[in-house]
């Protein structure tokens, strides 16, 4: 069974930058299956990043080794790490991108270790000269001990929850835009049951406008706001067959009421 | 031989739904050939996605699974499908995709055996827990007829095809508008022969101008509107080393006219 | 151990005929390893198809066959052509795409071998009919001399260097602009050691802004212009964590002036 490495980048598609790490990796690894993840992560935008590898790692066999390089601290004195959990080993800068891990890790180390590397190192680009080469490796089985020495506080970014109001009411945020426009809150609810029996006692106030809470988007009229419960179990606020964030003129850090949770 | 399936959607790769997919897939069936074929189809655009899955469909390999997820309805009514022709399997909503492929079945069935979902299945996200586990299932050898009950009237969207006007003349329609702004029809042509012998009497009319059918873009000047037959075999209008779509501000519907064939 | 076929297109990836030649290679070298380089050169790019061949193809093992297709001459008097080096073999059309490699191939034949061709061949896709499958025939072990007839004299794009001006300082040009707006020169630097030792005394002019070189993006302050030695080795001009093409409202033709090389 080969071993899988994904690659989650901000590198764009129109460059070579994505084209080099995998070149790179498949020499020291010819088998691994490699697996794009996205290479569209807004440039610099290290919590997209890391909402992206929230919400697709878990889907990964145990063993994955996830690259992720969205890494605007390159050559400075940022640490490059390996965080291992249970299921995968997250390959990247410390720079919060893999918060949503740091609680459930088991092991992590900072990338001292130049014999896995790749030489000369540019100090532009990590991504091809140590992340691939550390990634490869990896893979090819090597220890997360022989990467470089313990690190017991990788860098988590504050993920501020929702607030309680006195009235009882839920204050939250929109904090991730997809590319259908659909608004993601940092709301988690209980995933809808097949059934179809839902929150029907919550609603949900955006820009003034209060919404019921859908099953799926195909509940709504054509072209109808709507809030749901999203694939990865957050509240989202959609439009069908449209997009919601441009409807409302809102993205990440608008407010979302939330009455009857 | 590693089984081979590929992927085409609208999620775009800005966000984590291709990566959940991919995940899924892989975690159920680890030695398949994943192969991306487009996540750029216009957001819900159905007959875009049936339209490309036409073009590429016939090049790959006997037994390939194709899964294609362009779904406005998921969650409602609309049931999840898998078409099977002599080639190959097709897996994805009913809503039409797979248009191009209903006449040529062989088998076609509702995709109702919850032994073969992932749990619990999101009702917006089936291509991760209902198409992608299904795939991974056929691409281990699962039969059709363990997945669910035959379906006898999978989806076929009307496909208009050109009309003959009283004085001989085809009026035909753009059907597709690819991403070099070639405005490609429904009037399929014999491809031209080699050596460049072609259907020099056949005249285009679009937007009021007429046009003489070439053999490839090299055949204009750069610049310089022009008619040929596509690599699919369908007439289609282009500007050498421009855009036909931007300069003549037509699209998907807009009508042209064939004399002489 | 798996081939490896690399593609490179300025086909974009919203239509289907990157996976129509995924389908031709596939049906011909079932266990070869498809690796997409980009699919997003400008249409007809050809230089930039060729800077980004450049920056990728020494990163990858010994063997791999790249495919390429920048091809705005498709069905003219344009060769097609196979070009090996010491490392790789370069499919593509001959029209200065593999120019930074001509110098140092080792073989070139003209794709003239009709039955290492897909039939009909279309004369506007030789992607698909001709490069695609030399590709997959050639990683199934066939000879480039089985392919055509040798060709002396492959396409070489001029590549002006920079030029020394009479009072000793540099005059080079932008030659490539990547997705982050970096300007990418023409003026190839010594790599910038590992401890920091660097080019202090080199000053670069552009837009009538003075810059000295730094050794990567973060020793700039956010926003801050800043001159540095790309990965690729190349002096370059970035913002960091911005666009210094959009700053400067700069592209590829653009003079840099050196000072103290």
């Amino acid at each position: 069974m080969a071993k899988i490495i994904t690659l989650t980048t901000d590198f764009g598609t129109a460059d070579g930058y994505v084209g080099a790490i995998k070149g790179v990796i498949l020499s020291l690894a010819s088998d691994v299956t490699l697996v794009d993840i996205s290479h569209d992560v807004p440039p610099q935008d290290v919590r997209h990043g890391a909402h992206l590898l929230a919400t697709v790692a878990p889907y990964f066999p145990v063993g994955t080794v996830h690259v992720a390089v969205i890494d605007p601290g390159v050559g400075s004195t940022r640490r490059g790490i390996a965080l291992q959990t249970s299921r995968a080993i997250f390959v990247g800068p410390d720079n919060g991108l893999f918060t949503p891990f740091v609680r459930q890790r088991v092991a992590c180390v900072a990338l001292t270790n130049p014999a896995t590397h790749r030489y000369p190192v540019s100090p532009t680009f990590h991504g091809r000269d140590i992340f691939a080469p550390v990634a490869a490796h990896l893979a090819n089985g090597l220890s997360l001990a022989e990467l470089g020495s313990p690190v017991e506080d990788p860098l988590a970014l504050p993920e501020p929850g929702p607030q309680r109001l006195p009235d009882g009411r839920l204050r939250a945020q929109v904090v991730y835009v997809d590319r259908f426009g659909n608004l993601v809150t940092n709301v988690r609810l209980q995933e809808w049951s097949g059934e179809g029996v839902g929150p029907s006692r919550i609603r949900v106030v955006i820009d003034d406008v209060a919404l019921d809470v859908r099953r799926t988007y195909a509940d709504a009229e054509p072209g109808a706001l709507l809030a749901l419960v999203g694939s990865s179990g957050y509240l989202e606020i959609a439009v069908r067959e449209g997009s919601a964030a441009e409807r409302l003129g809102l993205g990440v850090g608008a407010t979302v009421e939330v009455q009857g949770l």
